[in-house]
């Protein structure tokens, strides 16, 4: 299982994901599925990866290697695109290829092919963006409305971001949204685990504000954990006892 | 959809259930899932239900007409059994019975025997239990360990009950974690809805110390819900900003 956000801020991206794969109970392992393209000055581009990993990597491997763009006849890479819109497309372009090769075999072992990816960035002058891409390459976009894109294991994150994530809430604050969202999924469901990798980028600065990897020995995260579980409980303490009953 | 919650407390008992029963998205209507049996001096039983409307319904029917117990040729009803034990296991037959008469049925039209219920309460001198029962109409049961038991679309309001339910929590604070724990499943899940119907029982005292109803119109908890997402707000704003990175 995997749990990874993103927030597209007024100022800027978070994206959060977990490291934790498994194939069944006795088989977990650490891989990174936050993965940050970055160009000084040209281009952040963040994408994190929830599905099956051989697909994963393998849309990584396409999207470094690259793609052949049909009507120019070049290969096209993540380094390459002009736009975010243009990432989002090739990244579904990749996923499609990956289907192409992988689906039929996947289908003869009854495994699915099983991808959703979120990404995040800006190219040179565009603006900011946040996607999220689904197994049949076709992508939807996060807006002020909705500022913020789950994928994996995204319930018992949910209700945080329902209730604080707004476009206008700042960039700390989204970091540490992110972070209650990432502790929430970890206490109840032992398939998302430490580490956590985070990234923080700063609206029209092309490079990365924060690429972070948060370990289980980091005092930050296990501080923050404490401290929320203290604030729900005191919060809940707090709220007046019902009217109609009387303990 | 449903949200239900059962608290085994120290104290006694808290049981939450929504209302809404809906079969797609314009066909959706208000089921009371929360049903009460109570003979003060006696018992008092709870028993919340999740799934298919028919089975539930069909379930609830045959433990108020009752079963014939096969070694004394009796009939054997919720208001007869003489222990909670056994009342989780007339509530099992009651499952299975639905199952042997409807399941083939159900089969043919690809539809599922879906159901799950939360049964708690206390007959005579026996002890105060909460069980779950499952489709197959065996059953767990809550313990100081693990003092709450969900049924339906449980992982929105778990983060809440994982972090603050305890079984030395009060029947007052327990009473608040539900309705915190039913808001976060509502916020989220459009399946989920008001009126909900809360019960609380204090061990020992044989009747409901509330039975109660919450409507749209009900005051209480809309300050709740309003106070409960301000306090979390405040809590996330309160936690100090990772020392890795200052905005």
């Amino acid at each position: 299982m995997t749990y990874c956000v993103g927030l597209l801020l007024q100022d800027g991206l978070v994206m959060i994901a977990d490291t934790r794969t498994n194939a069944g109970l006795d088989n977990i392992a650490t891989f990174r599925k936050l993965h940050i393209f970055e160009k000084p000055g040209d281009r952040f581009v963040a994408m994190a990866t929830a599905g099956n990993l051989a697909v994963s990597q393998a849309i990584l491997s396409l999207l470094t290697e690259g793609l052949e763009d049909p009507r120019t006849g070049e290969e096209q890479t993540i380094w390459s695109v002009g736009s975010m819109f243009n990432c989002a497309q090739l990244v579904g372009k990749a996923i499609r290829e990956v289907y192409r090769i992988d689906g039929p075999s996947l289908q003869q072992q009854q495994a699915s092919f099983d991808v959703s990816i979120l990404l995040g960035g800006q190219i040179r002058k565009g603006r900011t963006r946040l996607f999220q891409l689904y197994a049949a390459g076709n992508f939807i976009e996060a807006t002020a409305d909705t500022p913020f894109l789950q994928i994996g294991e995204h319930k018992y994150g949910k209700p945080i971001l329902d209730r604080a994530a707004q476009f206008t809430t700042s960039l700390e604050q989204g970091l540490k949204l992110a972070l209650i969202s990432m502790d929430s999924t970890m206490r109840s469901n032992l398939a998302v685990g430490l580490p956590i990798d985070v990234a923080v980028y700063r609206r029209d600065t092309l490079k990365a504000d924060l690429n972070y990897r948060i370990t289980r020995e980091e005092p930050y995260f296990a501080d923050l954990r404490e401290r929320w579980s203290r604030a729900l409980r005191e919060a809940q303490v707090n709220i007046p006892a019902p009217p109609y009953w009387s303990a």
